[in-house]
């Protein structure tokens, strides 16, 4: 295991899912345009090829081992390419003995090696060695490049390569029950000789999505112009079969390119045509690898973060999985995605558990991409901007003004949330609540901002982002009611990020009181909607205002709220998670470990013993929490300071003390937040809770979530506590601050930061920080280390003792 | 006629169509989604309404006397908002006496309204007022607001509303021989008792549009329920009709909503949905045209010139016609186009000639849109961005590398250009050869540098512009052959701006040698190019380099072919338009004008002589001006300084008085150049062509091809002159110069421009220029006035004497 190979050695049916899930290739291009982005709730789907995949299904499909597998059961019945000797089997696991097996992923080259080698019953030996890639500069492209060798025979080698358009949504087990065929025939043709051409259109929303694919064979290095019969099989199954002689020990090299494009590109006019004539015009694949790996090289060079442990092994497997983890946002989140109208979804655009919805995800993944290739963040919050008008009429049906966007959503913007969802502990259908998390539109907010903070991107702020900020502060301004008693305003019928408490206990209707991160997210965000005032040029706040018809008594209820919204404390200094939570008992977390092992989905056992998660002092993720991980203790004695409510510096160890020991981490997001929150106070605790949140998809340490589809917010999360939390890196007014508190395990850490048009090189030890600024004509920036300011020009090198 | 009402008076069947053209009503989106963007050259079609029109449709068509005029025989036969009396005729001028008539288009609050009164047959006097918007703010909406009064009867009134997407493309008489009906019926249904539905599909690029409309009737303020009858004219023809009780004197008022979506827009999942959605959510008229009105207004305060000529009248009438012209540059490219895949056609997008191809034109549009709300022209050079795929490939086709543009394009950015067209004045068709004007590639280049300097927008230049600038200049080099006799390079066969040249007489091989406005700007794209290495962060640089492949040799070329491109001179100082111009005849303008008139299409009328305009020095537009237009003095001394030419100040009167005196003005565009290089030299006979290029559209002054679509480069240009060749703009490195020479006849100009995040509001009078930068976080800029510079800072003010 090098720095840059995700390697599997010998053939695992069993898991061949979760490697699936950590190897698929993407280029955000490829995966969306068939995607959740277009999906209503029952219009999931995707292309109707899996070669983007690391999956190989020809080899698991067939699998007498695989079929004993329920999960894997109901797979398509495709094709790729497929291959067989002389009339014999499709050479595949159940049909062949497979005799070695060799998967790398490469991070670095953005391609998928494998080898292998079948042997037939009859004593036939042939191998194949394979590379795969999407092309990550020519988004609508993707290929595919098999040797064959006959080991110890001469004979027809018979090639069969198809497109498939059958394809349907089984990828996540429990969904099976729901409609998952989302596509339907338009068109399956024959090209020429060596190429075909699919086009199908999505049930619901109408979409077309067209792909062609050309198929070439080699031999010695020279085309091999063999001709190819048509095959179909069904309708919506298209390819050529092509036989090519070989001769004991000779090899024939099969190039397969891939061409996608759909009804909503740009810069074409009918997809189908579009798709054919990239086809046409598509280089070898010797010639789109040169292209591939040179553009990786390029995101390398922006995103690469270097690491140095106290122990060369940890720095090793440490260094891998970041990579895997910025390797897989990249695919997700990328230059390919820039153009186009989509958001970031929970699980990555290959994973099918969530449907491809998109959650708040994105409050985990954008400081990753701010920090490096903000033109990425910026994209990715006109999708949001896209859907304002959803969000206000959202608002406007739940009785609110502004703008609600929903807890989670698809190509529309409306509300997605499931109504129902199943407890497979219990086998029960529950009713759900969790599309009460308003705190989605704080995560709006605070993204729109912490862009702006890093970029200073006036014409996005002035053009779009201050109108969702004013929109989101209109909102949580008018759910805001005044107790006459307490004399301070309150947020009521909302739930948080932790899915344990929807309700309280014995209590029919859904929702809590006074939910403290709402509460104080709210105020940060009523805040930041006033300070616009100042930032706008002065004709934009005019017209701003004039827009959204925002009078001057609308604005003093913004600084009133701002200023009296109630927040509850218990314990002496415990602010509680909501209103009544100190009221609620214990969780017997012991008896219950000891009595399950993996307690992490509590809520579903104690739903299967007639219990409920409501009553406990139980959390999935501590939402308290989430105030650490989003503010700096500076911040936030600011806002407390505003509301006349105490805070200092020990609160915090405090209360990550008092829910560390009341939460399930039934989240991957949580011990991103978790390590977070302990980097300062508790290094040794922070670390640990690092390494684990490391593993999370790597090890699918929720044993069985990460084949449905990675976790895009813990992945790009714990790269940003090297990235932020580590560093001490914080913007605040127009200073970039260091402050670095490097885990004893951790010696060195190096990246290339994107700062208001700088690039700056960052080496941070345990002792030091060096900052050079590359050239440019960027304007000097201030940096702040630890608590004091310089001032820092383009071309300079600093480096500052600690 | 005040500054901002542009009124007819009087029912004119035979001016109607220049009316319409004048008076239509867009907002870039509605056009766009269904017009040419996405068109081949087969399949240009309109949304399935003209809502949207300014046109009279339900009054002319029936009008016994439009249909002596063939012009207007064959227009589509539909009804909007139709109404009869009792089951008398459907009020029309055919059927009725038009009493008096009277339409304005509001171009402060881009409203269309019209009053109107019939009499029909047995007295009976029915009296109208429409108010008619395509929404600002709301791109997916339009509306529409009719008052019928029963003047002198009680009775029923009867009132059809439909939408109909029998709509084809007829607006141009000599290209309706060809394939004019390119949409096909997907769905049409009544959704409710007020709002119908339609979804149709364009034939070849398989775009689906989706129309509802929503129609409530009001009297006496509040709504009157009368119920609905579904109402077809055939299958794709769908509407609702109402019948009303009125006694004498009383009024109606119908609302008419409409709202359009394709299945190319961006935040939704399937148009026909967001259709239905969208119109039931929509407010009433008195609403919609609240925020429509208020969103018009925040336009003009960006986009508003202000002048003060001599003569009060003259004040009037120019300012009116430069608001009409601003009008209608933002009803195609605005803020509702900003997020779509649009160029800018050259007949704006109401107008059916050139099937809304997109050619060079944004060479006179971009610079209003630059110093005004550069965001567009970002979002206009995306389009070109997003298909400089195409544009390689069509270079490579042609044997060249790098980008080449082609002349006309459309949804797929392939070459469009006619191959063959038809000379009215023979009725022959003719081989076409304008796809060589290779000119264009610089113009894109230029205006990607233009946005840049305004601007200063390094992540577009990084990200987008510099690709496209190397590629460009790339393409020219590759164009570029060296003469071994000559020691220069040169450029063969491409034709320049001036249509009436595509050849040398008697040789049959199209294209031009050295087309001296193409050498010149080929040699700027080059040094631009090679000034991008100073301007890019060096990192970058390097990563453009390696993905385009662009070696130390090839930039060494791009120098060497920089310094060493061919001119021809001719005449003592006269640059030849291109080689061997100085060998052709002149021609018999005084002859010719005597014989036929109107000349400015000579070519057409030489070649149903048998003869051909390729041998005569007689222009359609000076290309050789166009250096004038283009480049300051200072500009162009460094370029033919650094080819080694003597260039002195004298060069350009000399050279705009040789080409004036052969110049016909077949184009619009003629005009505006010329009053620009005549603007210093020349004032008085600048101001004559200014006036002149004023009225273009306004009065047809063509003859004829307005109604066929306004020329939206005459009209962006016209403002330009004021904005910036008598002002004097110019950016030359870091610095916005100002250097007013106003026309005697000009006595101020007053207006605000966009600088580097700056708003200026500038006035400049004979002998004075005030400058003040609105408050704002905007750094410093350096402004130079005639030959000084200052430093201007936010909030400051300065006046400069001349």
């Amino acid at each position: 295991m090098s720095g840059w190979e995700l390697t599997y050695e010998g053939f695992e049916p069993r898991q061949e899912r979760l490697r699936e899930a950590l190897c698929t290739l993407g280029n955000g291009y490829f995966a969306t345009r068939g995607a959740a982005t277009y999906a209503q709730a029952d219009d999931v789907h995707y292309p109707a090829t899996y070669l983007a995949g690391g999956y190989n299904r020809l080899a698991t499909e067939i699998n007498a081992h695989v079929v004993e597998n329920e999960d894997l059961v109901n797979l398509p019945n495709w094709l790729l390419l497929h291959c067989r000797v002389e009339g014999g089997p499709w050479l595949a696991p159940g049909s062949a003995q497979i005799e070695r097996y060799r998967q790398t992923l490469d991070l670095r080259e953005g391609l998928l090696i494998r080898s292998y080698g079948f042997r037939e019953s009859n004593g036939r030996r042939t191998s194949f060695r394979e590379r795969r890639l999407v092309h990550m500069r020519e988004p609508h492209l993707a290929a595919i490049e098999l040797e064959v060798t006959a080991e110890n025979w001469s004979g027809t080698l018979e090639i069969s390569s198809v497109i498939d358009g059958r394809v349907v949504n089984a990828g996540v087990a429990r969904y099976r029950g729901l409609a998952n065929r989302h596509l339907e025939l338009l068109a399956a043709d024959a090209i020429d000789d060596e190429a075909v051409y699919l086009r199908m259109r999505t049930t619901q929303s109408r979409l077309e999505i067209a792909q062609a694919a050309r198929t070439r064979i080699y031999q010695n290095d020279a085309r091999s112009w063999v001709s190819s019969h048509p095959s179909r099989d069904g309708a919506a199954c298209i390819g050529q079969a092509f036989a090519i002689p070989l001769a004991q020990g000779g090899t024939a090299r099969i190039e397969k390119v891939v061409t996608l494009y759909s009804s909503r590109d740009r810069g074409i006019s009918e997809c189908g045509l579009a798709a054919r004539e990239a086809v046409a015009r598509a280089g070898s694949f010797a010639q789109l690898g040169a292209s591939h790996v040179r553009r990786w090289n390029q995101l390398w060079r922006r995103f690469d973060i270097g690491i140095e442990e106290s122990e060369t092994v940890g720095t090793e497997r440490t260094t891998l999985i970041l990579r895997l983890h910025i390797f897989h946002l990249l695919q997700t989140a990328s230059a390919q995605t820039m153009d186009l109208d989509v958001g970031v979804p929970a699980r990555g655009w290959h994973g099918e558990a969530y449907r491809g919805h998109v959650f708040w995800d994105e409050l985990f993944i954008f400081p990753l991409l701010n920090w490096r290739l903000p033109e990425i963040t910026r994209a990715l919050l006109m999708y949001r901007y896209r859907r304002l008008n959803e969000a206000r009429a959202n608002a406007r049906a739940a009785g609110y003004q502004g703008a609600m966007y929903p807890w989670q959503s698809g190509s529309s913007g409306r509300e997605e949330t499931q109504r129902l969802h199943l407890n497979p502990e219990s086998g029960r259908w529950l009713v759900d609540h969790t599309y009460l998390q308003r705190h989605i539109n704080a995560a709006i907010a605070h993204n729109v901002w912490q862009y702006y903070q890093v970029t200073r991107d006036m014409e996005f702020l002035s053009f779009y982002g201050a109108e969702m900020i004013l929109e989101i502060a209109r909102f949580w301004s008018s759910i805001a009611t005044f107790n006459e008693q307490t004399r301070r305003y309150e947020i009521l019928g909302v739930t948080g990020p932790d899915e344990f408490h929807t309700a309280y206990p014995d209590v029919a209707e859904p929702g809590l009181r006074n939910h403290a991160y709402t509460n104080i997210m709210a105020v940060w965000v009523l805040c930041r909607a006033l300070e616009l005032l100042e930032i706008l040029p002065e004709e934009r706040w005019r017209e701003l205002r004039a827009d959204l018809r925002l009078d001057d008594d609308e604005l003093a209820r913004w600084g009133e709220v701002s200023r009296a919204m109630h927040v509850g404390f218990h314990d002496d200094g415990i602010i509680s998670q909501f209103e009544g939570y100190e009221a609620l008992e214990e969780f017997d977390w012991d008896g219950y470990r000891r009595q399950y092992g993996d307690i992490h989905r509590l809520d579903r056992l104690l739903e299967a013993e007639g219990d409920t998660a409501n009553r406990y002092k139980a959390s999935k993720q501590a939402d308290v929490l989430m105030l650490f991980y989003l503010f700096s203790s500076e911040e936030l004695n600011e806002i407390f300071h505003r509301l006349g409510y105490p805070f200092e510096y020990e609160t915090i160890p405090r209360n990550v003390e008092y829910y560390s020991r009341r939460t399930s981490h039934g989240s991957t997001l949580s011990r991103v937040v978790h390590s977070w929150v302990t980097s300062r106070g508790d290094r040794p605790r922070s670390w640990q809770l690092f390494k684990e949140a490391l593993e999370s998809d790597v090890a699918d340490i929720q044993g069985g979530t990460t084949p449905e589809g990675i976790h895009l917010g813990a992945m790009a999360g714990t790269v940003d506590l090297l990235q932020r939390a580590y560093t001490g890196i914080v913007t605040r007014g127009d200073v970039l601050w260091l402050n670095p508190c490097l885990p004893e395990e951790l010696r060195r850490v190096t990246m290339v930061i994107r700062y208001r048009g700088h690039a700056l090189d960052l080496a941070v030890t345990q002792s030091s920080v060096t900052v050079h600024a590359h050239e440019s004509n960027a304007t000097p920036i201030q940096l702040g280390i630890v608590d004091s300011r310089y001032l820092l020009e383009a071309g300079e090198t600093r480096e500052f003792s600690l």
